[in-house]
């Protein structure tokens, strides 16, 4: 079997976070254009919600759980998110990808805001015959407050566990995790507790790069390292060769 | 909590199976109203392809898995029977219904044709807090074959038995099993051999009449009765009066 790569586009890649779903079409072609081009690995794409969905679960609080009045708000997100989704698939079949839309509220369960059931094995299955599922960031529902929002990051850490993959790529719109300016480029438990690491300045109910920090440590623990890279070095990533970026890891014994 | 009714939507009540992806949307809107007045149930739905999907389905050949040509009718037919949905769940959102669509190729998994995993407790969850999950027959990733295709009744008798509903309907075009143009109005085990069922005159890959039989006895063996009538009398199963049609149960021991 081929090696697993999971690779997350971050909202902020393919939209524009300062509009209320303001799709980066162009960038999306893009990044279609380099995956169509490196077809050894199986891949699973997994993209954020970027504008599309996070205002609507910031207005209805799906994150905080369903009260009766709020109800409407978990179609309404998973609707938003859903259309980014869409046409992240469909930029990706122009360019010859064979890329499937899988939806985390179809099959996912939560428990206070972690996913505690989520099935992967129909996704080993659609790598193994060359089909790319593309997931997203969405609300899902939540056995202790009904409802809540499942990251793309924290997707990004369930996939690559489950599917053993040894190849975690996060596209952002900078170059890596950033201190003083520049890009820190080995990140572990240990030095973690040093870096202050600014907020998103937009809308984010998932808790920007702390929260993406704290998601692929806990990755690092069981063993899996990941790397967070600036978009055009997407490419080089995938090609194994330099991106520039943040690799996050298991700290030395 | 409340009961929850399992009710399907036979393709061929909301398409018209001699065209292509023709969807009924006055149906639709007959339906949707009809549920739409009728809250007082935890409430499933489930509906057949009809002719979305169907033709895909039968192109491709993904009910007899994927060879590496035809991969692409996994998306192909996956896209047609989620744009009927997405026309169902519109239909009844405009009336009222707080439902949400629910595509079974994100979450199952199929072997030989059967799923051996289909999580249903965020179903369960969205019942909870008003929310009408709409499920279809669709293409699913299947460990043996590579893909199949679950049916919607496949899908009825997974739920029912996992949601452990008492009330299963499924809506059709005729006004329930006929034999001599007569409705039976009751089979089981027992006198199912004696039946001369014919099979579906339009493009349907699931099996049609006799496949909705054999589904619905195996219900049947798990303790659970399910009734099949015409369209036109959804209100008379919702509200437990005479529906006319034909209830299939376990034989007497």
């Amino acid at each position: 079997m081929t090696e697993t790569v999971v690779l997350k586009l971050g909202g902020s890649v393919i939209t524009d976070k300062s509009g209320e779903c303001a799709i980066d079409h162009a960038r999306l072609h893009e990044v279609a254009e380099e995956l169509a081009v490196r077809r050894d690995s199986a891949l699973v794409l997994v993209h954020g919600a970027g504008s599309c969905g996070h205002p609507e679960a910031r207005r209805y609080r799906v994150n905080d759980g369903l009260t009766g009045e709020n109800v409407p708000g978990v179609y309404e997100t998973h609707a938003a998110v859903s259309s980014l989704n869409a046409a992240v698939v469909d930029a990706l079949r122009d360019a010859g990808v064979e890329a499937i839309g899988i939806h985390p509220l179809d099959l996912a369960l939560a428990q206070d805001g972690r996913l505690v059931s989520f099935e992967t094995r129909h996704i080993a299955e659609m790598t193994e015959h060359g089909i790319v599922p593309v997931l997203h960031g969405d609300v899902v529902m939540d056995r202790l407050r009904g409802s809540c929002i499942v990251s793309g990051d924290q997707l990004v850490t369930h996939l690559a566990a489950a599917l053993a993959s040894r190849r975690v790529g996060l596209a952002t719109d900078v170059a890596g995790v950033l201190r003083n300016g520049s890009v820190v480029p080995r990140i572990d438990r240990s030095i973690v507790k040093t870096l202050d690491v600014g907020g998103s300045g937009n809308t984010d109910v998932t808790g920007g790069m702390q929260g993406k920090i704290a998601e692929l440590l806990a990755l690092a623990d069981a063993g899996i390292d990941s790397h967070i890279f600036h978009v055009s070095k997407i490419g080089r990533f995938l090609d194994g060769t330099g991106h520039g970026g943040t690799i996050i890891g298991r700290g030395m014994p």
